[in-house]
């Protein structure tokens, strides 16, 4: 472990979308710079950054120069390049480390490396070709899901096998790409936990929060969840299994199905949260700081919950309430600066504050 | 009363210090970017912006290059030449309007504004000379304080006056400076509200503040400030009669002396205001995005307090004691990116906050 960062040093995110814009925002708080490696041009998180780096993660001179630009890296997003990673790895630290990384890119990898751990998790088979799958259903059954192993995010890359006869039709969803079988997960509802992991080792856990997705989106997260006390202590020590045999440094949100027979690992996310933005109105650290924080080699801050909060995403035209929203009492709006409204776009949130619930 | 401003446009920030960089902050929350005009290179709110203009206020091609690529025009302190302001005026609106500047740019214009609503302040004359200050300690007395008309801040440009022994040195102080001369009130505590004014005339805020200062620098702000139900009342009153009077539209702060006798307005700025920065970690919406929120012509947001808090500011090598407060519980840090660290100069804030209190 190095010295903390302090004032003045720069933070490289990769990534320019809301996450990044919000992770930027935290480390200015926090009296740090961030530069930002986005191809796109006008990224949310340009608006709020000392310096953006536009260009492609194949472009090794803007890697080398944006590396040379920043203390430490991080990132808002896994499906990061390993040649990208290799060129940056080379010149600074990139915390979360890449293990991480390397386990979040394939679902495949993901869940071996989680029942590795002992953790539950859905029942799952590697899906090559019609054989594979023939036989996976055989094994899991239906309904079950079938997932390209790699650069799936909010419902995409993914078909729905409800019967044997919905396998062919899957696969060819699928475009050749190698894929995994899952099994469903009779749960009654789904939770998450962010979980941090200082440079020091230190694990400190927000409250669980509870999730409504549609569309396969995010649309919601309630906290407090809906869960006993052991449930909550069993979040708790799964996430820091996690963590800690990563050896990990910084958040991560761990997407929980809960069932009568306990808490089953959905998935990993080696970033900061859609279902963790309550905490930027509901503690007085929220993620992005905590993550921030890890990144920069300090101590993790206070993460515990003051207040309730419901988050919803805006999402789409979801904006056009924004003039309600905005006159609501205990709302508060954070919106990503996106121009270009399209369905299934996340433009913003709200986070609805119940005071002193916490 | 023009359309109220959405995602995308563009709010120009006058001055980059930490006021500035909070705004921009809160610009972005609400989708906003941000343009800001700073003659210095490497300010606080360079960090956040998406375009620093970087010029002196005497430069006309730098103010109207500014103002072309902003939709609206705010400021984050009073100080700002008449020859810039009469630019930009010409080609975007100014909020808070000129009025407030001019009136507060002056404490001998303030004072008597003031004292035209009908409300109570220091005793107080003009002193361009010996002569006018011997007149002024003869009607109004010592213990007084001289001050510059202009261009004060943080106890500059002022001087005790003890004892009629004192004049000469005190007016020697102001290097020639129009001044006026203000008698000592005696007050218990010193108050500050924080007040906002929405383009559509609403009114609304936040709970007063209790100050301390030291060496003429806001030292801490304590919520909720001691005060009895109807000196809370009168304060808002008062602000309400100052921002009506004004047609103000932002967030402006109020300073004030609780006195047996009641409330006596200290100062007031035309901006968001060090002893509102609690609102931070105690509000839905804090001082800064109501600002934005009035600027932008939207409704003014939720600023009810939702917790007690203790705000603490960080100044000179106070900065030492960062990696202690960054361990303790209930602490929010708001640093500002100044790397260069100086006797009394504000490097950041600490909002401790006691959560269900509010």
């Amino acid at each position: 472990m190095t010295d903390p960062l302090t004032t003045g040093a720069t933070i490289g995110i990769l990534g320019g979308g809301q996450l990044g814009r919000m992770l930027s925002v935290a480390a200015s708080r926090l009296g740090f710079r961030t530069c930002i490696f986005e191809p796109g041009d006008d990224c949310p998180a340009s608006h709020v950054t000392d310096r953006h780096f536009r260009a492609d993660y194949d472009d090794e001179a803007a890697l080398r120069a944006f590396a040379e630009a920043v203390d430490v890296i991080t990132y808002e997003f896994e499906n990061i390049p390993t040649s990208a990673l290799d060129i940056l790895d080379a010149l600074r630290p990139i915390r979360p480390g890449r293990e991480a990384l390397r386990i979040s890119q394939d679902r495949m990898t993901e869940k071996d490396f989680l029942s590795g751990l002992g953790l539950a998790t859905a029942p799952y088979a590697a899906v090559d070709n019609a054989d594979d799958l023939a036989a996976a259903i055989g094994r899991i059954g239906t309904p079950a899901i079938l997932k390209t192993r790699r650069f799936g995010y909010d419902g995409k890359g993914q078909a729905r096998i409800m019967a044997p006869g919905d396998a062919q039709q899957a696969l060819a969803d699928m475009a050749g790409a190698p894929a995994i079988l899952e099994g469903f997960v009779k749960f009654s509802h789904e939770v998450s936990i962010i979980a941090a992991r200082g440079a020091d080792g230190a694990v400190s856990c927000f409250d669980p929060g509870e999730n409504v997705h549609r569309d396969g989106i995010l649309r919601s997260t309630t906290v407090p969840a809906r869960l006993s006390p052991a449930q909550r202590t069993d979040a708790v020590l799964l996430a820091a299994n996690i963590l800690n045999a990563l050896e990990y440094v910084g958040v991560m949100g761990v997407e929980l199905f809960v069932t009568p027979r306990g808490l089953i690992v959905n998935e990993i996310a080696p970033r900061v949260h859609n279902s963790g933005h309550w905490t930027q109105n509901g503690c007085a650290v929220d993620q992005f700081e905590q993550h921030i924080r890890a990144v920069a080699g300090w101590p993790l801050g206070d993460g515990k919950r003051h207040s309730d909060v419901v988050m919803e995403n805006l999402i789409g035209d979801d904006i056009d309430r924004i003039p309600q929203i905005a006159r609501e009492a205990h709302a508060a709006l954070h919106l990503y600066g996106k121009v270009t409204c399209k369905p299934g776009r996340k433009m913003g949130h709200v986070n609805r504050v119940k005071p002193g619930a916490g």
